[in-house]
């Protein structure tokens, strides 16, 4: 199995015992993660075919400069063309999606995917058939510049002009300010020779708004920048070592008229502005990017942290639970469960969220062939919604990993700092997180008038119409245990948040407050009822998971407590949204907590074997603290030498010398 | 004034317009925080030497390695031995406090400091003889090795062992196993020649515990390691790389009878073993590290992330809040004033909160030099208690920053990313926050039982006994505005989150479960309790200290304002602590989240005088986001264009090229 023990040996014993008690079993679990035991086993053969060429090491990624990073990117990205073509790997086979997991994504040459698939979404026939070709070939390299240093939100702010010479036949293309310089594009900063770029379109004068253009950045000779163009690296970030981010200075460069990608929108000879077709489409692209970045830039990372802290608790002995007896195993802990098993909860959980997202994507992409476009609005709202929520909750599950590792956590080796600023950065790419939360917000508020007024709204939004002003009916902390309490319990406060915003929304106005001055005074509260609504399909979506699946082997059961601590953890760490109208009393708060706490215990017992059905290696985990064989203390001993600051300093001779023997004057 | 505009010139008007209607004297401010107009001229006069010193410029920090950080940090820390002859600086001058601040930090031999302090308190006169005179005049470097592999926080646990010979006069040092390895102390990687060393006393194979003892690591000839001594760098960190953190095994290293640090506790020559005077001064050492820690290392660092992410959201525009009219500064979202506000409120309660504990540490230091030990507990409680909340609070408010500032806050440039991966380390350092929060609980819970037995409790939790079973008594949204009826409303959830969980842990122990069982099993509701009471104390103190400020100058109103938000805040983001047991009413609620959201428009308007009372200057902040002129883009540009990254890469030649011209395969 791809989870064989490292070069150390033996695995640790206070690690061993953890998995002679799984309560269910672990292969079993790991082929439902994947999507049957076909898809694992193609999992790892990718994942031993990339792990056993010495070229994707990421062994010294921790010791290594951002200019070193960046050079083995390129490398990886280089041979990955050869290695497909060696192992018979195509962009539309089964194996395709585990080449990015098996490599952490540390590879260059990202964007220029992007940049395809600009083209072939955006771009005219003419267009696709004469740019897919060289860029599958690598005969260039493609970035994709939209952001700029003033704008990355507001899309129709951005500055950078393309301006139409019909004389010439040519867009002049500029950056007529410092903040019109295009600023953060992938590949863009050393590696591009070619870009689409995102410009205001000015034909006559007259202002057409934002649209894509092919540009040649860099020679194909020499990788000089060509005429008109300053580009260069933006600099140290907190992750993304590996990835030149660019930027881009344009003084009046000359780009044919063939160069606007001109699917959708088409400049004539003589400069009259067609547009044809729906714009639509455009929407679903940015559904398209935020779901499939879950998976890979979230999940992936929140299941290694949790695999990292959840081994390590156990290996980790501290302090005496009961007096004269062994140090107890730090995940015996209360305080330590607390931490890390509703993380584990979540991870579960949001694999599901994902799945459920993704079936519902693949509905609506059939709809849109069928020209059906009713979908998109509530695909949004819920691709919105979950990449904020999810972003945010992994981001700040990977920080409590980190912390409940304490100061071994905090070493580079441990490899949760490296998860943890590169997570970061999901809350803030493909839309600022709390923007994206004011689309649901928008969403809920239209459907919640909707469906107020008797019109029929998107099935995830119909209860919405069902207020009711009940009380929960549990009675003793078992009955925190039954999924139809804690959905209503949910449901409840998602329906109360977003009424109170609308008619807090609608007051403001009828006293004659201007709408938008309405809709901003408002704002705080609409992020919560969107989180609210998203964390009510969460944990309607694990609940009816885990109906469904098998009874054999253990895995509906440990499932059920997984799903039953998910949703007691949000009510827990949220009372005060339950106890508001008093759906839940005070009594039944203390019921959930109890429960609450139980269910700590009780998932305690398997929580090794839950993290390991994630099924990371050793390379891919790349940590001291969160190895298969919890050989921790020899591993960062043994990794900590190989340290670049454990060769000579040139600092004891220039400076602890001459301070040491008093001759420091002399300097 | 330390202010003054950068190389770029002008200020930007976006960032200027808002210095025009500030509604308090900015510099009476800046005189406040410090502790009069006096403590500022001298703590800017510090300032001023330092950073015209080229030597402290911490211009390419960003840029550098970790090798490179270590010995900018080493150059520093020798330079600053002749800055202060030159400047007449003296340890225990006014100026010395305002050293480290005006550094940033970032200088190395901190650890001499703590070497030197240990031998200060520990050692005897004859031992304080010897070796302080060595170490003042750097004829050593020392470094303080306590924690372990295996053992951090559970100092007993340490394995280290000491072992008297009687034959030889010797103690016989040995790190026995893997885990017994020291690993963390500071200047210890490369720098030190000398520490102190932890180690279990063996007299005669019997165990007396932990005990100090001074050790040569290197020679102050060439450097070489000593005999039976291995000793490295524990590599890279998520931060801290200015410091050598290190490793250290022992085999079999002999060192004097003398080298035991003896002030209170001696081995005499044929083995006897004496205790001497009292122990409990090391608990306070603990304190007086803890209290001291919050100023500089957690309080700093998040007022300079306040900074910086106030002065870009006023500069910083984005998208329209009005139809037709220009683009909004983001600080104009309710939202981003939501995020940014609250940890401006609490970076002024926190430095009020600090004043309070410098003022009870001085207090309890003068009774201990009277021999009266009582202020100690609560002394101790106070200080773990408000190390961790402070820590926790300040830690999750720089990320919320950095958050706030977009892709921005993301580059290193921003200065946001090292300030956040360095304070997080002050909630792992100088006591877990977990381990740190059940101290103070523990102190609660005994205090809550001696005051409800009517005996005398410290002054700070004598509330604890004065529990009513009343109702809060406001009437509308201004009566929250009131700082009785909120700082009521904390004190009445500290007391029944105490008293509850007091309640449960005799529940238990009186159905047979073991104390140490049911300790446990209460602990994360006795954290919670914890924080309650901190809070509790950290907004009375701040309403108290308001009451007290002079009215002159707008200082007392906005303090005023800012004390209101710190507390509603806090009761707006943990409604369910105060909705609990009816306490506050749903109705109550909406009318804190009534005035807490009206709070934000009134502290936004003088938003950027605050900050500007911080009074950090461009140097300091170190930030391309934060600089007093608000010339945001310039900075960003100017400065990514000197990073390594944009020099040529070996990428080009090796695979770019080969790639591009289609000849990989002659590779």
């Amino acid at each position: 199995p791809a989870l064989t023990g490292s070069a150390l040996g033996s695995v640790n014993p206070d690690l061993a015992s953890e998995r002679q008690t799984a309560s269910f079993c672990v292969e079993r679990l790991t082929a439902l993660l994947d999507g049957g035991a076909e898809q694992t086993r193609i999992r790892r053969a990718v994942v031993e075919a990339i792990e056993s060429d010495p070229v994707f090491s990421r062994e010294n990624q921790y010791f290594q400069t951002q200019n070193e990073r960046y050079e083995a990117a390129v490398r990886k990205a280089v041979h990955l063309q050869k290695k497909m073509h060696e192992m018979g790997w195509t962009e539309n086979g089964p194996e395709y999606k585990y080449i990015y997991r098996a490599l952490s994504g540390d590879v260059a040459f990202l964007l220029h995917r992007v940049f395809m698939r600009s083209i072939s979404v955006l771009g005219s026939d003419k267009q696709v058939a004469k740019w897919i070709p060289l860029a599958t070939q690598h005969k260039l390299i493609g970035s994709y510049a939209q952001t700029e240093l003033g704008h990355g939100t507001y899309l129709q702010g951005l500055e950078t002009t393309a301006v139409f010479d019909t004389a010439t036949q040519e867009f002049i293309l500029n950056t007529p300010k410092i903040s019109a310089m295009k600023w953060w594009p992938g590949d863009m900063g050393r590696s591009a020779t070619h870009t689409v770029v995102f410009a205001q379109l000015y034909i006559h004068g007259k202002c057409y708004g934002i649209h894509p253009f092919i540009l040649q950045i860099r020679s194909l000779q020499d990788h000089s920048l060509c005429p008109g163009i300053t580009a260069g690296d933006i600099g140290p970030k907190m992750n993304f070592e590996h990835t030149d981010n660019g930027y881009l200075l344009l003084k009046s460069v000359r780009i044919p008229r063939e160069n606007m990608l001109s699917k959708f929108c088409e400049v004539r000879p003589d400069g009259t502005y067609v547009r044809q077709g729906s714009q639509q489409i455009n929407y679903f692209t940015m559904t398209t990017v935020r779901i499939s970045l879950i998976s890979d830039e979230v999940l992936t990372p929140f299941m290694k942290a949790c695999t990292i802290a959840i081994r390590y608790s156990v290996v980790r002995r501290q302090s005496k639970l009961k007096p004269g007896e062994q140090e107890a195993k730090i995940l015996d802990y209360q305080t330590q469960q607390e931490k890390l098993l509703p993380q584990l909860a979540a991870a579960y959980a949001f694999h599901f969220t994902n799945n459920y997202l993704q079936e519902l994507f693949n509905r609506g992409y059939a709809e849109i062939h069928r020209k059906n476009f009713d979908m998109l609005p509530e695909l949004h709202a819920l691709s919105s919604g979950f990449k904020a929520v999810i972003t945010q909750h992994c981001t700040a599950g990977v920080e409590i990993c980190l912390r409940a590792c304490g100061g071994h956590g905090y070493s580079l080796l441990s490899g949760l700092p490296s998860l943890y600023t590169k997570i970061l950065a999901s809350c803030i790419y493909e839309g600022e997180n709390t923007i994206l939360l004011l689309q649901t917000a928008r969403f809920l508020i239209k459907c919640f008038m909707a469906a107020s007024a008797g019109q029929p709204v998107p099935p995830s939004v119909t209860y919405l119409a069902a207020m009711k002003h009940g009380k929960c009916p549990a009675k003793n902390k078992l009955d925190f245990l039954s999924p139809d309490i804690y959905i209503e319990a949910y449901q409840h406060a998602a329906v109360r948040l977003t009424s109170n915003t609308a008619a807090k929304l609608q007051d403001l106005i009828q006293s004659g407050v201007k709408k938008h001055d309405a809709w901003n005074q408002c704002t705080v509260q609409l992020v919560q009822a969107a989180k609210a609504h998203c964390h009510y399909i969460a944990v309607k979506n694990f609940a009816e998971t885990v109906e469904k699946l098998e009874t054999k082997a253990g895995i509906q059961k440990i499932m059920k407590h997984l799903c039953d601590l998910f949703a007691l953890h949000g009510i827990f760490s949220n009372t005060g949204a339950f106890l508001h109208d008093g759906y839940t009393s005070a009594a039944q708060m203390d019921m959930v907590t109890a429960s609450y706490l139980d269910l700590l215990a009780v998932i305690r017992k398997d929580a090794v074997p839950l993290v390991d059905a994630f099924d990371f290696t050793d390379k891919c985990l790349n940590s001291a603290l969160g190895s298969y064989d919890g050989q921790v203390y020899q591993r960062l001993y043994e990794w900590a030498q190989k340290s670049p600051t454990n060769q000579m300093s040139p600092a004891y001779e220039r400076y602890l010398k001459p301070l040491l023997h008093n001759t420091l004057s002399k300097l």
